[in-house]
């Protein structure tokens, strides 16, 4: 009898669900308030819940109590996978790439397109507070040219870092980078020689390939899915196909799908470019940004060979303005130190030392934390906006991470269109054109949950869907 | 019989100079003493050194006194130019670079091969007290990104301190860069294309020709004299024979020679530069350095057409470890920008704003007046040392600013096989072979005095020029 009464009231919230009664993010009643109002055991009401989590219908969040989270029935279907890659193509989409950031970062604008975490989820007064500390303490150190691979205490302090994501590395396997971007930029003068072909996601993060053009490198794009990532098997194609020389991938929350990838295609994408001696470089920028219970794996702790290169940040999890990055390279190690000296010299001492000191003190766990809990329901309360806004026919990712939602419109929107229409209300987004070297994803676009969800920007995504109703 | 007295009392200085009694840096007596003790009125004695200084033997130091200065009986010859270069050669001299690095930062070492000022001649407590500010006021902002091109502010003070070199500049002509190097390297990236041959000067720094390298760059070698830099007719015969694309020069003070370009030559360089439509790179990071009473002027101030792309950094003269730089870059201004933006994203947000509060409240300018004052005493200081315990035969480089020294031996000697002796020894320099692509100079070495000379530091240079004795 019991069981048939918890299911009994299971089947009732979940039809509220399906009506819309209980919207995505919806707080539910707490455990106590359902089993008074329902008249049933506190177990009961337990199982109740526990039921409809196992359903995936709803979620616990710690010390807060149950939200209705996405179920197949709220959510449109996902994007779709890019087409096949037909050529290795030289790439050119800079100035275009240049005039959408030029023409988003205007005084005044609702950007939906930024690439960070907010400030009020930044542990702002600890850093100034390991700031002011290190200033006082090393005056003169800060001042001088840090080594070249970068302060030995905050390197100590990525290694130990490393244990969460599968690794064990050590801090001379470490070397600081001002930002991921300088660290994949000498991964890639690391690994490859002009006109080489290197095999990228796609979509993907337009610096990527941006990087590659300047270097004289052709991109292959592997089409990715917005759940699990790119397509092994695809891949082992186009490594003979287009006689790939490296891979730069973004297995975990790639940016802008939000994919990640299992972590058994992780392992067996290793051991494939292992066997034909190819490195990859694996961008982890928004690894620590997860929304489940545990952190997914990384490629490079299935590394036997010392052939991935690791590259990942603070910027998206800690301190944007500080511009500290870091490379776990393997065998590449001594070849990016090299490269560093001579493009770079040495990454700024203070910031360096801040950091070294904040993670030091166990301050970046805790804060961690509290980031992943507040992306994650910042992550639903705009979803809330964009269903209520967007058309119906749209298709939409669902990151389990990260910060980014990608949305794909009927094949025929012109988002640029929109994406200027909006510019004009001082509303900005990112254009999918962007995420590809190959003029796909005209149909696309990016918008950002990185800032809390404030009325402006409630109005600003409900007036971005209302121009894609009538584009 | 006035004029004939103070010229007495002059022609025996000078002698005393000459048989060596008064060694380069001593102090003379004071006008008063000189007055007193050769019984002379105090208008003679102040006549004599007048008339001593005209004749570039001894000089004024405000609020010291006056010392002897270099003059011809003093120095050993100049080093000499390099040989003509034959072939614009791909570059490959990484390994070695590397392997001198690695060897010269070992800890404990007695260090003549440092790359900046030390810590003595730096504001370290008012840069601590601007940090501090910024923090406080600012606890917010710097933790985001800063735009990409830099801080608004800090571009208005580089704006204004172009006035000294013959600028006329707006915020808006600035890019901010994480040094100078990286200034470099964009700049190049902005002009290039790989297989393009590019002139520097012979020797030169080794970053730049390793960024050629890396670029897939040739680099063609301008003999440089120690004096007055490249020789414009040289110039101009490569430009045609090997079809320069562009020229990367350091006009003021280069590194490692220390030449200062005549500011007729800079203006001729720019014209003839400009009439092939060549653009030039122009390395001023030791332009405020100088010794003299002016700062000497820049290409840039020259540049009528934007063809001089004007890089610099707060390196060399106020703060290593910040790692700040920019470039003021005319026509190429829009492109350097992209570059920027997908290389590097920005720079350090709270550097630029620490720096950007200095130099707001006029603290740099006062600064380099001590810096400069320093490093000048420094030098002649460093110059006895060295006169006094390196062979006779040894030519040095007479910089008039800056703070390193080139002094090349006899065409046998070994330098390399010095350098590992100095280094069992914990001495450092940088031998002169990592100097060039193309294995010249191994003849030759680099000395900094960029650190006040302790006693330590004396022996050092005592005993390495002990080593010269008998190689």
């Amino acid at each position: 009898m019991q069981k048939v009464l918890y299911q009994e009231v299971a089947e009732r919230i979940e039809k509220l669900i399906q009506k819309g009664s209980l919207k995505l993010g919806d707080k539910l009643l707490s455990v106590r308030a359902l089993s008074q109002e329902q008249g049933v055991s506190l177990s009961t009401a337990y199982q109740t819940y526990y039921y409809l989590e196992s359903k995936g219908l709803i979620e616990a969040k710690p010390q807060s109590g149950y939200y209705v989270k996405f179920s197949t029935q709220h959510f449109p279907a996902m994007p779709s996978m890019a087409k096949e890659t037909q050529v290795a193509r030289p790439v050119s989409t800079s100035e275009m790439i240049e005039d959408v950031y030029q023409r988003l970062f205007q005084p005044g604008m609702i950007n939906l397109a930024v690439g960070s975490p907010g400030i009020p989820f930044l542990p702002v007064a600890k850093l100034s507070k390991a700031a002011h500390y290190v200033i006082r303490k090393q005056p003169d150190k800060i001042l001088q040219y840090e080594e070249v691979k970068g302060n030995a205490n905050l390197r100590l302090q990525i290694a130990r870092l490393s244990f969460n994501w599968g690794g064990a590395v050590g801090k001379d396997d470490v070397v600081i980078t001002a930002g991921c971007v300088e660290a994949l930029s000498l991964a890639i003068k690391a690994v490859t020689q002009p006109g080489d072909a290197v095999a990228i996601e796609s979509p993907t993060y337009h610096a990527i390939f941006q990087i590659m053009e300047s270097q004289g490198l052709k991109v292959v794009e592997i089409p990715c899915d917005p759940q699990h990532g790119i397509d092994l098997q695809f891949l082992e194609n186009a490594i003979t196909r287009f006689a790939i020389k490296a891979c730069l991938f973004v297995p975990n929350f790639n940016n802008p799908i939000g994919s990640c990838m299992p972590d058994a295609n992780k392992k067996k994408l290793v051991e494939l470019l292992a066997s034909k001696e190819i490195p990859l470089i694996e961008d982890d920028i928004y690894g620590e940004l997860y929304f489940g219970t545990n952190r997914p794996r990384t490629c490079k702790s299935f590394d036997k060979k010392g052939m991935v290169i690791y590259c990942s940040s603070f910027s998206k999890s800690l301190a944007p303005g500080y511009r500290l990055g870091y490379t776990i390279a393997g065998k590449f190690t001594e070849k990016i130190i090299a490269l560093k000296r001579m493009h770079v010299v040495s990454t700024n001492t203070l910031a360096q030392a801040v950091i070294a000191h904040f993670l030091e003190h166990g301050r970046y766990e805790l804060h961690l934390r509290n980031l992943r809990k507040n992306l994650h329901s910042n992550w639903l309360k705009y979803m809330q906006v964009i269903l209520a806004s967007f058309p119906e026919s749209a298709k939409i990712s669902r990151p389990s991470g990260g910060f980014v939602i990608w949305i794909e419109l009927n094949k025929q929107t012109d988002v640029w269109k929109i994406f200027n229409k909006a510019l004009k209300q001082k509303i900005g987004f990112v254009p999918g054109e962007i995420f590809s070297a190959s003029g796909k994803f005209s149909n696309c676009l990016r918008l950002s949950f990185g800032e809390p969800l404030t009325k402006a920007r409630e109005d600003a995504i409900k007036q971005v869907g209302r121009m894609f109703h009538h584009p």
